[in-house]
């Protein structure tokens, strides 16, 4: 597997599609699978596919396609499913809560070390095995266990603070599903913005104007 | 306005975006906004800008901008908002839950008429105004009320089943949470999948390479 370095952001957001597709692929108990066959499954072309995997280095034999298994885990090696990243989640709301119940953290490579709200009440409680804590001490905690990246489920109002603390306490990374636009404030950190409406709105475009 | 026909699907896409930004624009009480000023803030082009806006007929003035109400009033009637679309949710795990919960629905032209689950002691219960019935009500419920779009939060396992009954009922829509390929097996349908670890995925690739 060739080095990562360089790679485009698109070619990167692919991945996990490729990876979800593979994984299905898997469970059905396909062995292997011609980038003709994957692609179509995926609504792209063969050549799109073979384009993107030849970042890392290329997979497939000529003739013999991609092996289901070894591709699948090659992309999640990519991804880096193997290699846990230490993360909290901020905001116990309806979002919050059905996001850590949801969510197969471990899957992903994503380690989540707790849970904080500002509701006292909250703290004490678990959501499946994930401990919540009281907001004061998301500090100390931080201080603690060096988490590197958040899962930010707050109001809208409250959220520049949680990210100015979080910024502080040295979270690099933000899963973010408010509206705050973390980037124009902190353009050095990694964040990945999920805005359900968007995709709700674009729905609405599509059949009230029968596209 | 001109006629939104052919319109391509990046563009309409971009849409939600720039409503969201310009209702944020308004909820702080700007007036106007150059294209400069608000592609700045959108980490976009101001050509990117206007070209999109002259899909739909243009609204800028020369040397004044956009006015930030009319534009966000007119993007909004571009998507619908203003027209209701008559929608179900389907599968109250902690996902439908916080979904129902957390939307909000009619300010995206949205009516939710109604909540469906096979769990017969959620059935008379409801999720804010929005009142639950059984999953056996579903066919009687679409034709009496012809509702056009669906909410998919179903556990994988039973979903083509629901998408096929849905289908049948005459749903032409889907907002799908699912990880079933609505698009594969119907054409013809409009989906919108929402695919959540497909960001946390990426974001965990950006973390581990510091992209």
């Amino acid at each position: 597997m060739s080095s990562n370095v360089n790679i485009s952001m698109s070619v990167i957001k692919r991945l996990p599609r490729y990876y979800r597709f593979l994984g299905k692929l898997r469970d059905e108990g396909h062995l292997r699978i011609s980038s003709g066959a994957l692609s179509s499954m995926m609504g792209t072309t063969a050549s799109q596919i073979r384009q993107d995997l030849n970042c890392f280095g290329g997979f497939g034999q000529q003739g013999y396609g991609y092996n289901v298994e070894q591709l699948y885990n090659e992309i999640g090696k990519i991804l880096g499913v193997d290699r846990m990243l230490d993360s909290i989640l901020i905001g116990v709301g309806n979002l919050g809560r059905a996001i850590a119940s949801h969510m197969e953290f471990e899957k992903r490579g994503i380690a989540l070390l707790g849970i904080f709200d500002k509701n006292p009440s909250l703290a004490g409680t678990s959501i499946k095995q994930y401990k919540i804590y009281h907001a004061d001490q998301l500090k100390e905690f931080c201080a603690e266990h060096h988490p590197k990246m958040a899962i930010v489920c707050t109001p809208t109002v409250s959220t520049e603070k949680v990210i100015d603390e979080l910024v502080s306490y040295g979270i690099t990374g933000f899963w973010n599903y408010s509206h705050f636009d973390i980037l124009s404030k902190y353009p050095n950190v990694n964040v990945q913005n999920v805005h359900l409406s968007d995709s709700l709105l674009t729905l609405g475009y599509q059949m009230k104007n029968n596209c």
